[in-house]
Formats: structure tokens, sequence, C-alpha cells
């Protein structure tokens, strides 16, 4: 087998795709464009305290899976208000995003399920579709019309339509209430992964707590949602929301959260603690979009020379394709060793195959950040070709 | 589909499987033999420490994925400790087992991969052999004449030979030596799992590095190991360890990797702190050891009244078989009423379809813990038929 892999290192390397973690040391004075911290709450002084007072109260760790010892009263606590955030009758925390996605994805489907994606879902969403064994048909990105097509005359008793709110490397957004009929019509479950939605999207009071709160999404019986602890709401681990009969199905059926053990207390404390500011300071998510909006502004001069365009996107995500695998990891590279950090998405990694670099215009990002960060953008993006 | 659950709601219903989480309030005065804490870190103050430092420093959240922003100077210094503690050149470290398990089983499997596992692998492995597309041929629990035999005349360039060093439910230990020797005659990976092994197995000087330490396994080029952080680690999170080789494949190809936001900064430090713990205190290894003779000696008279017996396991697990799946949550619940917490499995948790109660010798149980914890049990167990 050694041989195997030393011949895959070698097609990995002809082709420019090696790809190695960059390290983050503790570097202030790095303009930070490239995590999911939307919120800037990684390193809020309150979500540092919640996890302390937990790691007090329950260990570092959770000691076992949730049906065994896992669960805390502090787990059901997170359950139920993100349960309330999102506005769904009932949450099922994991212990990662991707956890949550494939046990949904598992137990709700199986040969009798007919699973309609589109074709930019997570990876996770994916591979939870493969490991159901359900027959999966991929739809051409947000088109209404292909679902409907992809579910018209179905064998299936079942049918799950599968889409995030928004996109993780484009930024787009779904057409949500388009999909919600479509999934009524068809008597089919309409999943939609709020990763990086929860935190971000959201209007009036709703500011905040994703795009499916105070929408007629919210509560209703053919939806079933997903989320992430580690974006938005800087900590870790992932949860389900739907009906209380979802979540019940979810606890006797999804392999990934009887055979996981249970979230550690810290970050279920985190999470907590984040739900509380994003209801309390619903200032995070508008300087998201106000941030979203100055990166944008100021990058596309230099985009339209370089023929691609950066539209505004519906979140936090601002994607520029890149000619190439190599330029945008030269790209990448170049803005780090200026004091920027920014994603550089190549396949596998990009849905479309085209690579690029991803731009995440976080919260706490000031005026002076984002002239800095395009400045040096900017400068690249002028040599790149 | 809600006509689906609710149909799904009464089937389970009808067979007694209904699961629940058991919710655990602080109470310091339950006796804990159902976690896999196996050497009391997970309450340990230098654990706390060390994680509480870590928020300081990093946050409660790694922000992203490894591959974009996620890596710390912690986690590659715990990927290190990692592999010095088990005997491996490299270590990755994932969010959880489960994910870890996902990740080495998709990246070395695929149509050109024969996966040869023990029929009581864990669900995670299962679950990765499916996702991976591998041709899979299951053989009899620790029989390696029969794995010898799923070898014989394989048609796929290459071999996996999958196994948990200790079983989880049952607590037995695997012959690794031998199947080391059936991988090197076969020219097949060995992929041992040893999550519950990991701070419990191993002798000498290598006492609670696990069952590969120390050993002609560890380093061995035919060898990948998993591990959890979860279990005696105290923490959150799973691990590969191999080669460097290895490592980086995985770096490029494992998925469950690649998309998955990294293991979160306290979770890592927890986990490092309690590495080196182990090394320095070889008497909770130890512990564990003791407490399992002890359980398994006050609780064969009760045992063999029922007709069934508890050997002597290679771990912290002693597994009682129970003669129905109703006895063995009824006979949880009353030990956990009388103050003794206990693991309860039955369908579809148990490799081999026989519902049991799951006792786990922690280290830091006292003797009067294990009096009175075998006081209750017997009292239990002498009412079960």
């Amino acid at each position: 087998m050694t041989h195997w892999l030393q011949d895959q290192a070698r097609v990995r390397e002809r082709r420019g795709l090696v790809r190695s973690p960059l390290v983050r040391g503790v570097n202030p004075g790095m303009i930070d464009l490239a995590s999911n911290d939307y919120l800037g709450l990684a390193t809020d002084p309150r979500l540092a305290e919640a996890a302390r007072e937990a790691i007090a109260m329950w260990g570092t760790g959770a000691t076992s899976s949730r049906l065994v010892a896992g669960t805390t009263e502090l787990h059901l606590e997170l359950e139920h208000e993100l349960a309330h955030l999102i506005g769904a009758d009932a949450a099922l925390v994991f212990s990662s995003g991707y956890l949550a996605n494939l046990g949904v994805t598992t137990a709700l489907g199986g040969p009798g399920t007919l699973m309609v994606a589109d074709e930019q879902c997570h990876a996770s969403l994916m591979d939870g579709f493969r490991l159901s064994r359900s027959e999966v048909k991929n739809f051409r990105h947000n088109s209404v019309e292909d679902a409907a097509k992809a579910l018209a005359n179905r064998i299936h008793p079942r049918a799950v339509i599968a889409v995030e709110s928004i996109y993780s490397v484009g930024g787009d957004a779904s057409p949500l209430a388009e999909l919600l009929e479509l999934a009524e019509t068809h008597d089919a479950m309409l999943l939609v992964d709020e990763a990086h939605s929860l935190g971000v999207a959201g209007t009036g009071s709703q500011q905040g707590c994703g795009a499916i709160a105070g929408t007629r999404l919210a509560g209703h019986p053919n939806v079933i949602v997903t989320a992430t602890l580690s974006k938005a709401l800087g900590s870790q681990g992932g949860a389900v929301l739907g009906s209380t009969l979802v979540r019940d199905h979810l606890v006797n059926r999804a392999r990934s959260f009887i055979f996981d053990t249970a979230l550690a207390p810290p970050a279920a404390a985190a999470a907590l603690a984040a739900i509380g500011i994003i209801r309390a300071e619903p200032w995070r998510a508008a300087a998201v979009h106000r941030n979203a909006a100055a990166l944008s502004a100021q990058l596309q001069p230099a985009l339209q020379r370089l023929g691609t365009a950066v539209d505004r996107s519906a979140g936090a995500v601002q994607s520029i394709p890149m000619p190439s695998a190599e330029a945008a990891l030269a790209a990448s590279k170049e803005a780090h060793t200026a004091g920027v950090s920014v994603g550089c998405f190549r396949p596998p990694s990009v849905p479309d195959g085209v690579s690029r670099l991803r731009l995440t215009a976080r919260a706490t990002l000031t005026p002076t950040d984002i002239e800095q960060a395009c400045a040096v953008l900017r400068s690249i993006l002028e040599r790149t070709s």
C-alpha cells in the first residue's frame, strides 16, 4: 500500500494540488478574512467565561455518548435555546456539523427515500446521502425548476430536498420560499443547512437568527434545519432542528449521534453564550453586511480589470474566482505574507471546479482593516493573470 | 414523511427499544461505572487549567477547517505528543473519533481496496467502509483464521484489516501480533482502533500508552492507528496515527478532515495535558486493572447463578450479558435509582445482538465505591431472570 500512497502523493504534486495546513500562531497583527468566526465571538470574553464555568461544573469532556452518560443539563439547555433562536420545536446537538449532517441524512434516507440535492451542497450532506444508500438526484445550483423535475414522477415513498441557505464557497442564497412550496406539493422534507447563515442572515428583530427564523419555514412540519456551532457561534459542534418527532427519530436512528461521544461541556457552554449575544447585539450581523458591502465595493475595480466580478453576496462570504489553482494559492500566500489571511479554495473543495479566494466579511473588522486588506488584495489581483 | 416517522416511533415502542438520553445533573454522590472517563481525567484540575489557558490564548473555537485557518500551534503540539505516546511517526487530529475513523477508511478505501474487518468493529469504521465504496468482508470476531480466508486470493490491489485493540462493548482484546503477521503476508494495512485501549492498555514503562506502544506494531509501516481524545484523555476529538505518508494522504483526501471545523483549542489543550498525566502517573492505568479485577470477583457469584459469567477483560470494560433488552434497561434504571450509573446496551448498539450491562472499571473508583456498586448490582442480578 506504501507504493500506492507514494504514487498518490506524486500525482498531487504534479497537479499543484498539495495541501498542508498553514499554522496559525498568536498574531494579533493579522487581518482575518479567512475564518468563519463571522461575529468575532470565538475570542469574546463572555464565551470564554461560560466555557470556564462549564469546565468547573462538568469537566473538560462529556465522558461518553449522549445515550450513555454524556447528556448533561447543559446540553438540554443549549438545545432548547437553539431551537428557540431558529424557531424550531426541538434541536439535537452533535459533536460536529459534519456529524449532524451525516446523522440527519442517514436517519431519513434509505432505499425508500429520494434525495434531491442542490449540486453545491456541502461534502457532509453528499457523504450522508451516499452512506444512507438513498437514490440521489442533484439539481442545477439554485434551480427550483430543475429540483421540480427531479421530484416529478418519483417512485420513492419519501423524498428530501437538500440545500444550504447560504452556500459556503460562493456565498449566494437559496430560494427557500419557492423550495418550501415545492416540498409541500411533493410531500417532501426540505432540509436546510444554515451553517453559513446562522448569526448572519435574518431581518428586523430576527437579524442574526438565520435565514429561517421569522419566515414561513420556521417550525414548518416539512422543514428540517441543520446548523454548526463552530462558525458564527464561535465554538464547536453541530445541530439538527425540527419537530420533536424528528428529534426522537434521530436519537434512535442516527448512528453519528448514538455512537459518538457527546459535545464537550465547554463547547456547549460557549455556543449557549453566543446565542444570547446574537439576540442582544444585532449590530454584529449588521456589521457583517456593512463590511461585505465595503469589501465588494473596494475590490470591484480590480476584479473588473481581471475580467471577473464579485457579486454582493447574501451573507458574509465574498468569493473571488481565480484563473487557476496555482494563481489562487500564490495570491493567498502573498496576502498572508502581507498580513492578510484569506481562504484559498481549489479542487476538490470547490463545487464548480473554479479555484478562488474566499473572503469573510467578519463583524469585528474595522474600516481600517478593510482598507488595508483591500489595498493588499488589489495589488495582488492587478498582477494576477 | 410525518406518517413514516410516526410509524417508526410506534415500532420502536412496541419492541421496547425507545432510547432517550438520561440527563446527568451535577451529582457527586453517583458512582460512575458508565462513562469512558477511564482515568478520571475529565474532571482533573490540570486538564481544566490547560483548557482555560487555551481559551485565553486561542479562543473557544478553532474558527475554520484545519486547511483554512483552524490549525494552531497547539494542534501541531498535540499531534506530536500523541504520535510520541503511541510510537507512531505522525498523527492527524480530527474533531471526533467518529470522523477520524470515517476519514482514514474513506481515504484508504475505494473500489481497489478490500476491507477485511472484524464483525464487531465500531459503527464509525463500518460507516467508513460503506462510504468508501470498498468491498467489505467481515470476519468472525477475533478469528485470525477467518481473516486469512477473507484475504486469500483477493483480486483487489490493496487491502486493509480493521480491528479494535480492545472492543468497546465486550471489553476483549484483539490478537494484534498475529494480525500483523497476516497483514505482512498479504501486503495489507492493519488498521487498529485504540479508542478503548489508549490510557488503559500497555505494560511496563508503556503502561497506559495503549496496546500498540512498545510492541512490534509501533511505527510499523503496515500499521495505522486511530484513537479518541474523548475517553481516557478526558476531552473531545479523535486522531489517526501512522507514517508521514499516511498523514499527508489524509490531509489531502479525508473529506471528514478537509470539510470539518478543526478541534476546539480547549479540547486540544485538555487532551495534551492528559498525555502528560498518562506518562507521569502509570498508577492510573494500574488502578483500572485492579478495579476491573475487583468488579469481576465481586460479581462472579451472582452471575454464575444467572447462568452467565463475566470474563476478566483486557481493559476497563466489564460486559454483563442480560436475558433481554427489557431486563437490561430495567436493571440499569434500578441501579441508577440506587446511585450507581452503568451502561445499558441494547440492539442495535450490541455487535452480537445480546443486550447487556456495561461496567467501566474507572481508575478513580475507591474500594468503597466498588463494594457499594457491587452490592447494588448483585441485588439486581439476583432478581433478574
